[in-house]
């Protein structure tokens, strides 16, 4: 029984749980008040990438570009003296004591990393299968014509476990539209899983990328199972032909991610929802060669999205809470998830009157709840 | 004695404290280790502003502009049940608790309120004189000419303890660059105090009111004792332009504010550096009239900045690191600053293993100490 409760719709209720389900909400009786949330989640995370744990590692890119930051990675890769698993796990362990009980994780995979980032990945996932859900994208980080081989890894990846296919910008990193998209929507297609693909490149060229990816997604019948993550182009473009983009992606159902970039353009993700377009948010990088930032607390993602976005008033806040909760449970396909009877015994406990709050000033977690348990205190994880 | 610490160079040293001042750096003894980092400085408040501790209030804005939130403002303050100098109280008991122990906090002055908020912002600064330096901005929120007798408030503020003069966007909102620094140029000389106007006004307009607020500075003698907050223009304009301004910025010593908006221009503070113009941070909004968002945190605001102005480096991170402690502490002109032989012991202790790791992760203060004494534990103020 969790006591006095405040749901995020503002009823206050005790909450009845049994084998690890919500059984029934009662009228609240005398106890400390608590704000409880559901589960937040993590709609793009690189699980095999961070550092998180080790001594300090400097950012070693030495230039501003994508493919700069590509060859710092591979620098950094080789001088690690601790594996993805270990890292990963830290990685897993700070995130669900934040609340985040549901992710997707993009996976590294090229010609000299093979399937290696993918066992280690799938190593962690099986580690916490009952604490966290992990949706793990097989992502071609140095390209696909740019490091031959890596269709053919791509395509192992899916059946060694991977659930979806990545992608990453088909002309600002291999030049080359069609053949980008041929391979991955091919191993889409063949293997019937969905596809989440990084698509740095901007302005009108990156915004054409956009178009011909929402085209694909009709074209292979993959509505509803396509993402593309960062899209920068689509804030970087007139707004008329933003808008023209939105309405492709709401009919051909893609679905967009924004992790509020720092400095580069940030999809108007309002003016998106407006057209119907699915929008969700996640972390990207958390400490690694990529980014010194990032934690992995999704009520802080949602802020960030809100203050890059210049999102002020509460149905704006809402939305930037939608895309760290219902929106990414609607993308990675989550059948159960969210607080109703019946549902699971899933949630987040903070300090906070109202839902838009907690997104505002990110309180701290007093208790983290993952089916009827109580997983994590404080921000530490609690003993099984 | 502050044992096995690491100071923000990467000494470890014990430190013997003797009254309330740094008495010796010894070698370190075994104990559990700790990074200490001086006083973090929060160069841009608005203690009069904050609703912190109340109830949520939504954000009332009923358009995108500065004129529209000044109006939201007087709606949100004619509500009001709790005192400015109770809510200024809550966000000065939380910014010291998260290590910042000076402050320049503007205070609302026009026509309507009168000194009204100086006054309270003068009660909470006596309150917690032996915690935090408060300096005083007299800010003329509703504009000069647009809120008639202003001219004159702002220079019975200074009579009465406050000690500066501040602005705001003289074109923007006076619709009057020579009328509006006329007024407190003047005040400014007549007083001998110093000047930070906030400067929202964009594109080359906004640039050229940086240029003439430069050269007044020069004309009236005032190098070193003028700010701009905001300064949105500088980073609106060609680099070029940017550039022009940086260097006459230099030459007539007025220094830039930026806290990292969220959505608007930032300027671009590397460069501005670079070129000799002093940068430095403050939170701006804490969770008022203006943002929901903010909580004080000047680790997080280095965050913020850096994550806005794309830093990725350890150098860059150092920069973000000066501009919330060596910086303000040179704007705000702060004689006994910094962690030296016979400076004040005056300390922030963080778990972190290097300097830009603190402003990175921005990690939970474990405390901090002014004069020698524990002022908070854990982001909690201890008892005197």
């Amino acid at each position: 029984m969790i006591r006095n409760a405040t749901l995020p719709d503002g009823r206050r209720h005790d909450i009845e749980i049994g084998d690890g389900r919500i059984a029934a909400f009662l009228p609240p009786t005398p106890a400390e008040p608590v704000f409880v949330l559901p589960p937040l989640i993590d709609g793009h995370i690189h699980l095999d990438k961070t550092l998180l744990g080790l001594p300090w590692v400097p950012n070693q890119a030495t230039g501003p570009n994508v493919s700069d930051r590509i060859e710092a990675e591979r620098k950094v890769r080789a001088s690690r003296t601790v594996s993805e698993t270990e890292t990963g796990a830290n990685l897993v362990r700070q995130v669900v004591a934040s609340g985040t009980l549901h992710m997707r994780s993009h996976v590294d995979i090229d010609n000299q990393l093979g399937l290696k980032n993918l066992h280690a990945v799938l190593e962690v996932r099986e580690k916490f299968r009952d604490l966290v859900t992990i949706e793990i994208v097989a992502f071609p980080q140095s390209g696909i014509a740019r490091s031959p081989g890596t269709a053919k890894l791509l395509d192992e990846a899916i059946a060694a476990g991977a659930d979806l296919v990545g992608g990453l910008d088909p002309v600002g990193i291999d030049g080359d539209l069609d053949g980008h998209l041929d391979a991955i929507f091919g191993i889409a297609s063949r293997r019937g899983v969905g596809i989440d693909i990084h698509l740095h490149d901007s302005g009108e060229g990156g915004l054409a990328e956009v178009m011909a990816i929402a085209e694909r997604t009709r074209a292979n019948g993959l509505k509803g199972k396509v993402a593309i993550s960062h899209a920068f182009a689509l804030g970087s473009v007139s707004p008329e032909l933003t808008k023209r983009a939105a309405d492709l992606l709401a009919e051909t159902g893609v679905a967009i991610m924004s992790h509020g970039p720092g400095a580069a353009a940030m999809p108007p993700v309002k003016l998106l929802k407006e057209h119907g377009v699915e929008v969700f948010s996640g972390s990207d990088n958390i400490r690694d060669a990529w980014s010194p930032f990032g934690n992995g607390d999704m009520l802080e993602r949602a802020m960030l999205v809100g203050y890059r976005a210049n999102f002020r008033h509460d149905d704006e806040l809402g939305l930037a809470y939608e895309m760290v909760t219902a929106a990414p449970a609607r993308v990675l396909g989550l059948k159960d998830y969210g607080i109703r009877i019946g549902g699971p015994a899933d949630f987040v406990a903070v300090e906070a009157g109202t839902l838009v709050e907690a997104v505002a000033a990110r309180p701290r977690r007093k208790w983290v709840m993952k089916a009827g348990r109580v997983v994590a205190r404080d921000g530490v994880l609690t003993p099984p």
